[in-house]
């Protein structure tokens, strides 16, 4: 017997005027390991405002995904947002065009795209181009940006990114992801045709038309252009339909992100992005002038993730020490709920994202406290929450801002 | 939504040249009691060389099918191997064969078996004909053995076990279990006629059949026999089609067991077997030796079990620490990745299998340290990986093998 637990939380919610907020410092998990003085950056760290938050609160573990399963930003992300990243699949094209701050609309289809070389036997030579810098890739965008605006009824935005990479949007009436690479994946053959992946979707086979007319009109604008005079695309994928984060939740949501990424994961749900700011101290002042305008805020603190990703212990344990230093601006006005958490792990000795859980804390009048003086990885094991899947967590948010109804009499 | 999460871990898999061991304590698991001091015989054995390695590990406890389950030996490992216990459920008859070391093929069906008497109504007097001994059901069984070999095109083949207790295999085309019991389960009754489970099965409707047929031929040979004039059959089953451990995980897998019954759990997944061996020191001494030849290695002890049904504490105990002095050998060739468990609870107060969680040690370069003193239940409900399903265990031993993609962008 299949439970559409969604369904049941729908209908037990009610709309109250409890304000939650989530914080999430990009992987911010971590492991102790004897080399690092069995201690994890937070653990290492000084964080007297979280110690005495951690006094008040509950603590436990998210797994992002599943068992063993490391996540990227997008599924860390909606996982905490609710949204079971298994079920709700965003195609990496998506990702990556929101990481380049495209304002996606519903129904867009968006690929990765890079440039490559090709032989005069159009076979690749070279998938990246001799690497490209960045501004020759932007010159090269321009000039696709210039020359091909529309293919039929069929707006094309072209956006560069770093070095020969950048992103291609298509945005029309009918069409639907995901296809197949036009790219062999491996150099000495040539770009292959992309195609649907499910041959009777009609979208889909529009979708992969309209590829392959970009190609022919992209490819002799092109041509003659040394080492770039050709480009791949993967990851070829239509924004999802994910339903609305303030109909779903009953909470009006708003996003305080600095980086376009996070900024565009938090639209794709229906969140209203908050804009201007750069330190999470700003992020932080932001969240006290507009608090009477929203009901829930996902605050999102990159440098955790950063210094995790260049391995760099103390550099990650600072940035969390920087982040403790703002947190009391935020307290200053007290949502009701306050969950603390990553969208996962970024071990410094791994320099990557990880399966590993991510430590989460949740505040609240009636989360209890687990009598734990940290917040940290060890005292989160102990935590009262236990070990549980991300999508569970803004439900536990609602819980503790008591928006859920009675289940049975 | 039904998402299939092997076929998720399958798609994310990478080949990798990384090594893999899963030793199994058997029946490990044990509950402290005031009786007992409050003490495990894990946390009362002296084991100082678990407890080096534990100090470097995550620890965890194991639910080995769903929470107060008690599983037998199959169910347990198959867990540990990663197949769900739930969905590849394998029939006691064919876990009985393998016990008995019968050589089981695709599509067998095997019967647990046991003499019984008759009186001149044919009604069953006594359903374990007076627990005839080991060596009265041997001759028997080679005197069925003797006179029937085949039954049409199928092979019959007759094992005696301990007791009255014997196995029946038919191997041959198209032959399907599971079938009903031909025994009526309580004296006073005729044997019951075995059938189909499923009536529309052609393969289920000529194994049953078959079953007949072996009864006509087989009852006037034990006519006039006493006690022992006919013999019950119980959980026809045929050996039940499992996808192949190697290409499941991209590990080419080695069992090295002493007991039939687990070489032929390992081997039912498609697991090598390594023979001829008799103590825990000889088996990991047979591990360094065949450490290039495989990547992955199921190691099973079975002593832990064999003393937690004997409810003899202290024996459990020894069995431990026998285990732990002979650690050094399988550590002297450490592979990538650790976890020692077991593959249930068998506490000696219980003196049998229980549902306890049973305790999870995991051990890498990347499973971090839960900063523990020693591996002990105790231990273990406060480690890092917190209480989850058995069958996701071997998907940790491959995320901390690196051997998963990230999922999204």
């Amino acid at each position: 017997m299949h439970i559409n637990l969604d369904a049941l939380y729908g209908s037990l919610t009610i709309k109250t005027n409890a304000k939650l907020a989530l914080i999430v410092l990009d992987g911010l998990g971590d492991i102790a390991l004897p080399s690092q003085n069995y201690l994890t950056p937070l653990e290492a760290a000084s964080t007297p405002n979280l110690d005495k938050l951690a006094k008040q609160s509950a603590q436990g573990r998210l797994i992002p995904v599943a068992p063993g399963i490391t996540p990227g930003s997008g599924p860390g992300h909606l996982g905490l947002f609710g949204y079971d990243p298994l079920e709700f699949q965003v195609g990496r094209g998506v990702i990556e065009a929101l990481g380049l701050d495209v304002d996606l609309k519903a129904g867009d289809v968006a690929a990765r795209a890079n440039f490559c070389t090709l032989n005069d036997k159009k076979i690749v030579t070279d998938r990246r181009a001799g690497r490209i810098a960045t501004e020759v890739t932007q010159d090269l965008c321009a000039l696709l940006s210039k020359r091909i605006k529309k293919i039929g009824d069929t707006e094309v935005i072209i956006k560069p990114g770093k070095g020969h990479r950048f992103v291609v949007v298509f945005r029309g009436k009918g069409l639907e992801g995901p296809l197949t690479d036009a790219d062999p994946n491996r150099e000495g053959l040539p770009i292959p045709v992309c195609k649907p992946t499910n041959a009777k979707s009609a979208k889909q086979k529009k979708a992969a038309k309209l590829i392959g007319d970009f190609y022919k009109q992209a490819l002799p604008i092109l041509a003659g252009k040394h080492p770039a005079n050709a480009f791949l695309m993967r990851g070829i994928a239509h924004q999802p339909d994910i339903p609305c984060f303030d109909e779903r939740y009953q909470l009006r949501a708003a996003c305080i992100a600095v980086y376009p990424m996070y900024k565009g994961l938090a639209q794709l749900v229906g969140m209203k992005k908050i804009e201007g700011m750069e330190t999470i101290a700003d992020q932080f002042k932001r969240y006290v002038a507009e608090y009477d305008n929203y009901d829930y805020f996902f605050i999102h603190y990159k440098y955790t993730d950063m210094y995790g990703e260049d391995g760099n212990f103390e550099a990650k344990k600072k940035a969390i020490e920087d982040f403790d230093a703002a947190l009391p601006i935020f307290l200053s006005k007290r949502p009701d709920v306050i969950a603390i958490t990553g969208d996962h792990s970024t071990p410094c000795a791994i320099k990557g994202h990880s399966w590993h859980p991510q430590p989460v804390l949740l505040n609240s009048a009636c989360s209890g406290t687990d009598k734990l003086e940290r917040f940290t990885e060890t005292g989160a094991n102990i935590g009262s929450l236990g070990v549980f899947e991300s999508k569970y967590l803004i439900r536990l948010m609602q819980a503790n801002a008591k928006m859920f109804d009675k289940f049975g009499a």
